[in-house]
């Protein structure tokens, strides 16, 4: 059988390098960060121009992320059988709850957004599609953690960041919070990666019961949460209805 | 100077293959799509679905798209100068004509929608980022083909489709619609891609004054056109300021 096909492999760390950081390198850069001759890395970033994974800026001689991974990554999410099953219930979630909906799998050793459903007001609000989320500090990741479907990477992230002082950076006390979140079947973030902000999740299960996504609510924290500083139960509970309504049209025997 | 890598273009290929037509497909028929042996496009594949390009579903073994490329995909949008000059003006365009906006680049003999504002009513209406639409039946498509900025490729469209019994499909007809378009300025399409439906662009100059893009509004013939069947006059106007606005935006001496 035959391995891993290396040019490939230095191909996507490439692409990876220009979706984070500063996004525009130069080839040296390019080479520098990823330990390649000069030449080898020219090499594949001529091949990746030729197929418009990549750019290059005409008067800098930078590389940048290309026009064909925007309708690859478009027709991923068409192809998302989690996001297709999911859609009528995260539109019905966000206008009963009156709070934004996001739908997350994961990704090496974060959650993906595949799915965002604005809160149903007028204000300003992003698209978070195709946004990563640490694993440890949002509740969709705490539910991926909790249920073994994703995993802190050992290499990529030997210590839990803490993007607020309400961060879970203990390892001991991390493990505690994801046993509670089995033991209750949802998961909360109060303030964890950003003051003033909160989430709420729960797991969906794929065909055969194991979990495969999460879907959650995020908001101001005074609107995910009681005077107390805790989640409302209302919501939890139109979180964990709409879980279990995906994860029976996804197949899932219990749920 | 090194060549092109091969199994770089053919790991594309794949992609651009799962990303057409039926999106899931089994072994032998990505080897067979491609002119592959089988050995050959499996060593691609599973080299793709370690870096998450590619996931295999575990009871069928087709593959399909994967989790990372819809990361790069929103990334390339964020580093994307012509969609990030272009947002507040696209808002602006959409509040002031109440039409829907899109903004089109070409990529590989179509029009990639980069950017996509919501008609500002209370329809349904889904997302056409990352979509890829006809170059000859839309009027962003126009807009590129008339100024160079994309050409049909030939070996990939020997035919103009005709989606419509109004798209143009004689090669003369259209070369004499480009040339109206140049001398007009801006470009319309009414039902030559779906009936009912219609569209109006103009062209986006970049550093160097040369056409890199396209702005355009779309929605239901009546509301575009007028009783005569003719582009309503005002909507043209709200375009050509937007396009100027962004132009100048990016940098175009003239525009």
């Amino acid at each position: 059988m035959a391995g891993p096909v290396q040019s490939i492999e230095r191909a996507a760390a490439i692409l990876r390098l220009l979706a984070g950081g500063p996004r525009r390198l130069g080839l040296g850069e390019v080479a520098a960060s990823l330990g390649l001759a000069k030449g080898t890395a020219h090499g594949i970033l001529r091949t990746l121009q030729h197929v418009d994974f990549v750019e290059q800026d005409a008067a800098t001689g930078k590389y940048q992320l290309g026009a064909a991974l925007l309708h690859l990554g478009t027709s991923y999410l068409d192809v998302n059988e989690l996001r297709s099953r999911s859609l009528n219930w995260a539109d019905a979630l966000a206008a009963r709850s009156g709070e934004a909906v996001r739908l997350g799998t994961p990704l090496e050793g974060s959650v993906l957004i595949v799915h965002h459903v604005f809160r149903p007001d007028d204000t300003f609000q992003t698209l978070d599609v195709g946004a990563l989320l640490p694993l440890h500090a949002s509740s969709l990741g705490k539910v991926l953690l909790a249920y073994g479907t994703a995993a802190t990477e050992p290499g990529r992230e030997p210590e839990l960041e803490a993007y607020t002082r309400h961060t879970l950076v203990d390892p001991e006390r991390l493990a505690r919070a994801l046993a509670a979140v089995r033991e209750a079947g949802w998961a909360a973030e109060v303030q964890e990666m950003s003051m003033g902000e909160a989430g709420l999740a729960a797991p969906i299960r794929g065909h055969g019961g194991l979990v495969v996504g999460a879907i959650g609510l995020s908001g101001p924290v005074e609107r995910i949460c009681d005077s107390h500083n805790q989640p409302r139960t209302g919501l939890i509970s139109l979180i964990r209805e709409a879980a279990r309504a995906i994860s029976r049209d996804l197949g899932a025997a219990r749920w």
